[in-house]
């Protein structure tokens, strides 16, 4: 199902600014049974997009009323809102008055081999290196070619994700997933202010390492920190949390604290 | 008139990966009396862009003949030609067989004030830094969040442009056009190995200085440089070249060369 402005349809008007630039803002969340997962947070971090783009954000009860219709048709699915500035004449300068065109639309959960939760992921390195854009960072803009390149980089089924790294080295996340590192003293996971997507669940395990009294860092860190890590998880509100089980030449035993990550994500209520 | 796939339509399948991640390329270029401007240099271009974010390009007679209908019935607009990676899962993988989105679509060609040739422009300095992407650098692709926040940077009529940096102080071109420092010993012109869009016209401009028998240095450069120059040019395929009168407190006296780059630009035969 698909609702532009809230209209049953699936197709969009040829001249948005959405497919010109993209110049848009997304959010990918859950819904299940029937209903949308940690929504304030999502609505929270779409509103906080939004701004940074200065395209006014629809208002949460429009936007719930419209996973709500969603949730009646499909009531396990993965749910995506796309914000755009709206139609637009020819030429980059934002319209006086915006009229912003949203997108809710569903599609099956995605169906990923059991065994991917059970003893975790092989993980591609990609060549790729994101470039840095302190204005656009963190936010889960529709400007997505680094993420549609490097995930062109492989196509065995059995590698779940790739991660990527900076020009500098410093690692960033997976193409569609945030990543945490277990280390002896509690959590890492990198610092977005010049590139990568901050996600919600990014957000919950930071909270959540916290209200358990474990230190998580958020700062720069390269390949090497990664590879001595105890544990490599990668999260996104579609697949939870994964361990890393391999990266290259590299292999990890089955962890501990991804289930106690996974179990911090099922605990919230939203 | 917009054709989206070859058939007038104004709509667009809403799951095109165009609007979900930028993943396309596009063009610009004029229809003077029913005619396609340096049409073999743009469908080259297309072609060059597509194959650096592994599109396959529509065939050049598909695009002639939506060209010839935009033109039969707008003997003078400006012609958008975008190519996306067409309707793909939800995902940043691409999809193993793609079918190309095309959509060819003709706007009113821009009416700029006549003093803007005459007497030159008035050119903001952008805050915002371009990013460097090395992988998409030169590429007109659909992801154009950082010109779209650049020309939000202004609103005043009387500036016609907004000069671009990189993060290292590199000027990289305008928001919508290339530019050309006129000095002593010749032209130059930005390196864009970095990032920038390297235009249909920027290449023009280039070769037919060399024909002149003209240096024109493609390197790295600062303002300094800028504002020391004898003339700065802007150029693209719909303004063809503005000479900068003014940019923050510096002004230029109306040059020499921006005459004979507009009767190059002029001259060629396509």
């Amino acid at each position: 199902m698909i609702l532009v402005n809230g209209a049953v349809s699936d197709t969009l008007g040829a001249a948005d600014r959405g497919l010109a630039y993209g110049d848009g803002v997304f959010r990918t969340l859950a819904i299940r049974g029937g209903r949308p997962q940690s929504w304030t947070r999502h609505y929270h971090k779409l509103a906080w997009d939004c701004d940074a783009v200065s395209i006014p954000c629809p208002a949460e009860e429009v936007l719930r009323d419209e996973l709500a219709r969603l949730a009646a048709h499909e009531p396990g699915c993965a749910a995506k809102i796309i914000v755009t500035r709206g139609a637009g004449q020819r030429g980059y300068a934002p319209p006086s008055e915006v009229q912003p065109t949203r997108i809710v639309m569903s599609s099956a959960l995605p169906r990923h081999p059991a065994e991917f939760v059970q003893s975790g992921v092989k993980v591609h390195l990609c060549s790729l290196r994101l470039g840095f854009q302190p204005a656009l960072a963190g936010v889960k803009h529709l400007n997505r070619l680094e993420n549609v390149l490097a995930r062109a980089e492989w196509s065995d089924p059995d590698i779940a994700e790739g991660l990527l790294f900076d020009g500098e080295g410093n690692v960033i996340g997976g193409t569609m997933s945030n990543l945490f590192i277990v280390e002896r003293d509690g959590l890492a996971t990198p610092d977005l202010s010049r590139c990568g997507v901050a996600g919600v669940t990014r957000d919950r395990v930071i909270e959540a390492a916290a209200s358990h009294r474990i230190t998580c860092r958020v700062e720069q860190f390269g390949l090497g920190r990664v590879l001595q890590a105890q544990e490599v998880l990668l999260v996104n509100s579609l697949i939870g949390a994964w361990q890393v089980r391999a990266l290259g030449d590299k292999a990890w035993a089955r962890g501990t604290l991804v289930a106690s990550v996974r179990q911090w994500l099922d605990e919230e209520i939203d």
